[in-house]
């Protein structure tokens, strides 16, 4: 069994997957694939380099099926084909509110420790979600970022016939705004990126390009003046922070999924003058899990269409050089197993 | 009956109220007492002139006995003790959604129409509340500002056992800190200034000030490390702002009832990595009259400890001149009626 192994300065060397017994309540898993996700870009750059501490394995969206079972699990067969929620959670504290996702003890499987981009990889029995037989194991690898848009848009409270703004139109604003759709929603996306805007059409959603027109005046014309019910902040940038208390009308909500690294100036007047409020969301919980694989088995969300392309192990370094090069991409898997 | 006219350029000058006959649907009141409110305080500082359009009569925390009543009014008698609700609602829009006391088209009653610092007032009877007999009429000019704190509290969702934390010790934040209480929940006071400090003291309330001590140490080992479940922000300063994601663990609540007139930076990854929220509040609505009321007719709320003092009508001017010159003061009241 083969590794991606992330060796620092932007490098990845092929290397060996040693398989590891599972422990008690452990599971060996055989990998099938692995995307690759902006957090694990963020990590070719270097900038997580102290919490990732390489020579390290990396990867955290990956589909695998049951090879080794560990002492006192159950449930789990070996075959099982499965979807893994990468979350290891520590002792609880009176700060985390019976909230292990966010909690402060919290390991992320795949940056806090080894990851899925490998042949053979041990997990926590309690990480594993299984995959009906009609899903294929490539929409399995999508299964985390589609459970990070269900958890997203539950935060959000959206209901049918809402309008749904959706800002930044990458794989997680794509799958906020079709998990946010198949609840209802009237969804427009704001995108600045003309062939992510192309994608968005191509799978029926409305999509504005706010660096061509106005934003607020789109979103004014769209709604007949309701303006939004919920704004998603997916985007990162400063604009967006600028301009999302503009778009939401009376108790309107954001929920704010992007990584906003420094404090940026934020409207607070009209979160006074219209009620409205702002709801931090990150990573997900396990029905999330369970909705995105329900959503993925039934066929609703076009998930063919997000996947950009599909490489061996052998060459993970040209798939983070090709991300790199290529910002309006989707998804790009890794082919683990043989 | 006499009034107290705003001029523009800081001046009341004390002239006469002439009673407005009350049409369909309206209730004409001799207003008893009238408490200034921060804006007011703001409206006589010239900031609102554009919206005030002095001369005018401004107020709008007031106790009345009813003293005529218009066509198709019903459940009003003449004499009945009443605090005014000072909303005058609009043609509704979908923007509102449901809102009216945040709706695109809500006239706020003492600022953008005549105010209660007058013997006669004449005003929608939809905006009435009845007041107890076992109620003062001095208790009943404390509604509004009380109905503010019982709507902050219960946007802010506030439960039995939480940590709350409020951000400036002025008047609403006091009746926050003691609404808050009330609904069972413990409560920190963040204030500088010495006298406020001292009276949230005096009303058993816990507080600090963070100028002198480091408010994130004072809040974690008043809570055992628990942080706040709830942070109120009522200061309207900055440091306020840049402070305020520190305090709250995970999916804690700021709630958000200062202005800010500019936009100020907000700690967005505290939102994202602790799943925190903020709610914006308003005003109030119908309810929140009802439960003021209520809190007041109980004598749960120590009342008298916030008048800092009451004056005739003919004093509006050097009243306001003194809470310039005192902003350590609370509530203070003008007597309307003979």
């Amino acid at each position: 069994m083969k590794a991606a192994i992330y060796q620092g300065n932007r490098t990845f060397v092929t290397g060996v997957s040693e398989p590891v017994g599972p422990g008690a309540g452990q599971v060996r898993l055989n990998v099938a694939y692995c995307g690759v996700c902006g957090t694990d870009v963020h990590i070719f750059h270097g900038v997580m380099d102290k919490r990732v501490g390489p020579p390290q394995i990396i990867g955290h969206e990956a589909s695998a099926e049951v090879a080794e079972i560990g002492e006192g699990v159950e449930g789990v067969s070996i075959g099982d084909r499965v979807a893994v929620r990468p979350l290891q959670f520590g002792e609880p504290t009176p700060f985390d509110k019976g909230c292990p996702h966010v909690g402060k003890n919290l390991k992320f499987i795949g940056i806090d420790t080894p990851g899925a981009m490998q042949g053979s990889w041990t997990v926590p029995a309690y990480t594993l979600h299984k995959l009906p037989t009609s899903l294929s194991l490539e929409h399995g690898a999508l299964i985390e970022p589609v459970a990070v848009a269900c958890h997203d848009v539950r935060l959000g409270g959206i209901c049918p016939n809402e309008n749904c703004v959706v800002l930044g139109g990458g794989p997680i604003g794509l799958l906020i705004a079709l998990v946010a759709r198949q609840k209802g929603a009237r969804v427009l996306v704001s995108e600045v990126n003309p062939a992510r805007i192309e994608l968005a059409r191509s799978l029926g959603l409305e999509a504005v390009n706010p660096a061509e027109q106005d934003l607020i005046r789109e979103v004014a014309s769209w709604s007949g003046d309701a303006m939004a019910d919920a704004v998603f902040e997916v985007s990162g940038s400063a604009p967006a922070v600028e301009i999302m208390t503009e778009l939401l009308n009376v108790r309107g909500r954001i929920v704010m999924v992007a990584i906003h690294s420094a404090p940026k100036p934020v409207n607070l007047f009209r979160f006074f003058w219209s009620e409205i409020r702002m709801i931090g969301a990150r990573l997900y919980e396990a029905e999330d899990f369970d909705e995105a694989i329900r959503f993925a088995a039934d066929g609703v969300l076009p998930l063919d269409a997000l996947i950009t392309r599909i490489d061996p192990i052998e060459a993970t370094q040209q798939v983070f050089e090709t991300i790199d090069a290529n910002p309006q991409g989707m998804k790009y898997l890794i082919q683990c197993g043989q």
